[in-house]
């Protein structure tokens, strides 16, 4: 078999590799995603509720709207930036699966904090509420570690270019913390700086991209 | 690396982000549509039906079912025209990217809005019920303005052909502003008029991707 | 650009929108048979039940597991017959598009007709059981009439090659007929009856694409 | 057509059909580990505990989080294993495509096996924890031999290459078969050993892919 023609099968072989790993991937992140709509319930299901119209019970269920939102952002924009993340990474090792296997894991997970969030957090605050928002921010926090852990291994073991914008994700689990700490104060704001967490990512990853695209030609 | 190639490596590079984001949109829908089984539920286990028959408890349940065909139908033609647009995307950029997800949350939330009219809607009106369809219609309307500016921005920037039927997507929400109208004057009449939609748009996009195919050739 | 790269290109785009149709409806057929699961639940959760040990209670619940065997291998086998007919298929169009559509709605609606096998349906014979078992086996016989529909088709058009198996799915709803009607004599005995045409498939599948396999060489 | 383009075609034919198989599997794991999130209920809407916060609810809840991480653990190795297996694969035979989707069923119970663990396994011993922790332990065993056959077939018909570490998979079931004994003496023990069973195989399946690819080169 001529030389070429191995790197070409090995080249292949890589990148079908990796495809199974994102599409994988893909189907958890989709799944959790779509699996928070399930947060939401008839809310004249509830005993406590039943003597009011379905408007009023969709009105005060504004908190588990709020948390569907934040919660289908943040998986979004991960979603985006591991879409990003792949377009570069070649070859998928057995550190970086499992590394994936635990940023699924708190993805996952997020749409069982988006659950208490839903049930306990509203305009009044309850010690509730600070649980379910810690959990929340707390589980953020959590994937925002993970996800820095991913760019800096990838990074030093050069799965993907370093450049300057290489390491900006360590600052990841940085504004999570804030809204983690923010929580024990108030667990609506808490979740707005989640929300603001997400929105800014969208903004910072076009940049972020780009230039990376641009130094990459 | 000759010139050739690197033009061949860059379509490849598109082309397999672009097959990314196809396929993650393809989970979340098929999740969303097939979460919709889950609105139909065993009328017995409703104490207030306990002393009827399967039978007759499946019949009452109708809205349900209507609900679950409607929302069924909704759906898969948006992922028909979803898949027919995206024939023509050779490269996606961050704004589609985030146009997508916005699609996405919407049909997401259709399985919520479904809920609802199977719990709320019969032949009887009520006010939960015009509530019900309003949310449902509503979701709708704004589903179609979502892929009236996704189908705007793609013929604008020309990653789709724009020719005469490029903008016949504009009129997108039009009929589901109807829908939403009509809720408040009878609630299951405004869930027929979204079937109704479903039903000409399966018809209209036969036709207007036969023809753009044409003028592409 | 030379004629034989039209022809390629061509080639490349029917395959990847065949391919996007496979991967839809895998997705849709994987979420399905794995909702299944959704429909197993833990016995002591039922307050009839609560003075029994788990065990008991498990033991109990077989028809529950009878009808989960039941669907996931109907559901499995339908795939791979799925999967088999789309290696011939190498254009999608609108009308195969939407028939696909059809078959992908019962096989979702299976996982609501099991729910209503496992509630309802035991040894005893019950209204509510032959009821269930109707519903379920007229699902199946209706699924049945869309496969042998969409074999006919294809058969027609040319998109999979006739040959003289080409037309055996047509027989596809009988069985499903016999078991229709048995369920009204007894309930369980119509579902064992969905299990055995499963069984039969399986092994007619395989001497059936074998033959066609052979054929088409 | 010449020679070599039939058997590139053919080549292309199996590898699609490989993938095919590959992403219906990935497709139900990824479903099966997400699903798995289910399991964690808000613990304040079991009336038993309203009196308590919402901290102490999901401190006493932690049988269903350990129970989420284990099968998570195990379900995310085997998907691996699978995932590291079909890089070998080159061809699926319907004997392979029915072995794969004994393995889904399976798989896809661990969901109800953990929801059982969640619900009835604490630190006190109870005849409804053991059989809970028969059943979770049970199922997995039930995996280990799937995997072994799996293993087994695609060695002796020469799917992937056999070498030394080709049969070591045959142990498969024999740690969760200790697993399973275990659960009638302890619920709680056999659980913490499935899921050293899970940590024992993310090591050495590094090293033994790491081998056996040493050896394929």
């Amino acid at each position: 078999m001529p030389f070429r023609r191995i790197i070409w099968i090995s080249v292949l072989k890589d990148q079908r590799e990796t495809a199974r790993t994102e599409a994988f991937s893909d189907g958890v992140i989709a799944f959790a995603i779509t699996l928070l709509v399930l947060n939401l319930k008839d809310p004249l299901l509830d005993p406590a509720l039943s003597q009011k119209s379905l408007f009023q019970g969709l009105l005060g269920q504004w908190p588990a709207f709020f948390a569907f939102v934040t919660s289908f952002a943040t998986i979004l924009i991960m979603w985006v930036n591991h879409h990003n993340m792949f377009t570069y990474i070649k070859r998928v090792n057995t550190t970086l699966l499992f590394l994936n296997g635990l940023l699924l894991f708190f993805i996952v997970l997020t749409a069982f904090t988006t659950l208490l969030i839903a049930n306990h957090v509203g305009l009044k605050q309850s010690s509730d509420g600070t649980t379910a928002a810690a959990f929340y921010s707390g589980n953020a926090m959590i994937l925002g570690t993970v996800w820095s852990t991913i760019s800096y291994y990838c990074a030093k073991t050069g799965l993907v270019p370093a450049g300057p914008g290489g390491y900006r994700f360590l600052v990841g689990p940085l504004p999570y913390a804030i809204a983690f700490s923010l929580s024990f104060l108030n667990a609506f704001l808490s979740l707005v700086v989640v929300l603001v967490i997400a929105g800014f990512w969208t903004l910072a990853s076009r940049g972020f991209w780009r230039t990376a695209l641009a130094q990459a030609t």
